[in-house]
């Protein structure tokens, strides 16, 4: 492989469609990346027809021949003990030898955090990194942190997410300031839970103090009412998947109601340039890409059934943190909040 | 006021839009309910204006004069000091006395939760009442508990809720044998939090371990995977304001897309029928009034800003339970489940 500005390693074996949909993935991302090459690890049986199929430019990937994957439903413990020839692992490990810049798996979630936490280790101050993705809004898109990587957290916690959480939406959304709030509910009754209580108080207090917004509802997510969402990992993969199921809901119900009379149809159809502008923006592929963040590396993790655009924009995403040296930013955050220091030496 | 089959205590002074919309609610459920008749406590200078101008049936409603009522802003435990003259706890007091068989107020959820469970008491057996509702499913409808009562909850609390939301579902929605889920997280990496573990366990070994059907996603409350959707106050908040907001900006955005050309005009203008269909089944409205279960009496919380349609949707569903003896049928439920009585005893 010759010199280029960038590396990714890419998990071929990971994923609902692979290794089809990730290798139609790298060549979109070949396409629309010129300073960028790719170092492919997979079963050579299997994937090389893909990469002939897709005709990738020879002059720009490598493939690393790995007989052994990590099956989707297999148990993190389990892959950990016997997966360490696979594909996901060596594909990570290039990461943590320099030989890729960060790395994208459509594969098990849980195998991927727990390779990624051995394999690059936790950045120093970060005590559990957290999974980050983006949503869609009415006014444009936001940051949503933990995804599930942690089901229960305290304030210390919390408060490393919306410093992650902030220089992630700095550097992927390109936002100069990012507003931050923390997810609460809004009943008088209870104002939620006494970890989120401390960590607003750790926040008010903080060089974040002017970006750090109170608390926020998950009804605000669509709104967009702040920049970066920060929750444990429970909650935030439970407002992750209300929103998408009611997504697929709404639009189920709408083709539903387009083939419920002649007029309907013809209605539909006359609209369809705007619903099909509508449904690209709504598109889940437009927002593939969650990266897990508070490692020393950058690991990357696409949707398990992502399409070829879905993986393309996981790369993107990669990219983007590559580019604005996350790990670095993160790390440069953290040694200037005090108030995290002193926890420490607590 | 004349002998009717059913007596409800309305709270004229709650919500955003009282006394106007709660009024107009009360005659849409006068024409629409012959047997029964509303005892409606508020202040007779701002209630009469619109009992005067939605003609309520002299008949079939008395009015209580009460000069103080519970702001929507006030904390509860405010309330509970000074409210006790308020139009909220008179109408509630009715149903302890006898004189009405169920409350339903758009006001203070917080101040609703709190006065209510000291009138009419929590149940036996009952550790905390939850608040439970219905949310539209692509399929029908499923009940969902609790959304905001308790943001904390033990394994017995989740178990308790799993046992007022089945008796729940069978009152309202009719259903025989409803299938009962926990709500977690499917992350292969965490299996959610152990007091979820644990009331799995325990629903297991019950005798409601046929209608048990395991864990749940937040996605599936949209697919509607079971009829009874059981989890803490602070989660089920989260998921029904994901749901709320993700709904709202669909619907926002199709606004946008229709009014983008004017075929697009066009085109919506031609489905507008099938429009109106579906925006009546996803209505909120359809679905208002959410019951406070495990009290010794009926309490049903309507929307802050319900409309009289929402109003009137939240008597049905207090008459549905008061026909349906719910508080007597959770109490012969639990009496029968020994594997709470042996907790009970430890």
């Amino acid at each position: 492989m010759e010199n280029a500005s960038f590396v990714i390693a890419i998990d071929a074996m990971g994923g609902d469609h692979a290794p089809d949909s990730v290798i139609a993935g790298v060549k979109f991302a070949e396409k629309k990346h010129s300073d960028v090459r790719f170092l492919i690890f997979g079963d050579e049986a299997k994937v090389q027809p893909f990469i002939d199929k897709y005709q990738l430019d020879k002059g720009r990937y490598q493939f690393v021949h790995t007989p052994d994957y990590v099956a989707s439903d297999e148990k993190p413990s389990a892959a950990v003990r016997s997966g360490r020839k696979s594909s996901l692992w060596l594909a990570i490990d290039a990461v943590k030898k320099g030989d890729a810049a960060a790395v994208v798996s459509s594969g098990n979630t849980g195998a991927l955090m727990a390779f990624s936490k051995l394999i690059l280790g936790t950045m120093p101050g970060i005590h559990r990194p957290a999974i980050v993705t983006i949503l869609p809004t009415c006014k444009s898109e936001c940051v949503v942190l933990d995804l599930g990587a942690n089901a229960e957290c305290d304030a210390r916690n919390l408060v490393e997410f919306a410093i992650m959480g902030e220089a992630y939406c700095h550097a992927v959304l390109k936002r100069e300031k990012p507003t931050i709030g923390l997810l609460n509910i809004g009943s008088e009754d209870i104002k939620g839970r006494d970890e989120i209580r401390q960590a607003a108080q750790i926040l008010r207090d903080s060089p974040l103090s002017e970006e750090f917004k109170g608390f926020v509802e998950s009804d605000d997510i669509a709104t967009g009412a702040v920049d970066v969402f920060v929750t444990d990992g429970f909650t935030g993969n439970i407002a992750l998947k209300a929103i998408e199921g009611t997504a697929r809901l709404m639009v189920s119900a709408l083709k539903d109601a387009a083939s419920r009379s002649i007029l309907s149809k013809l209605g539909f159809l006359l609209a369809l340039p705007s619903l099909k502008k509508l449904k690209k923006r709504m598109d889940p592929g437009r927002y593939n890409g969650a990266m897990l963040v508070g490692l020393k590396g950058i690991s990357i993790k696409s949707h398990g059934g992502a399409d070829a655009f879905g993986f393309a924009n996981a790369i993107n995403v990669a990219l983007d943190t590559v580019r604005h040296d996350l790990v670095g930013n993160i790390a440069r955050r953290l040694e200037s909040v005090e108030f995290l220091e002193e926890e420490k030496e607590k």
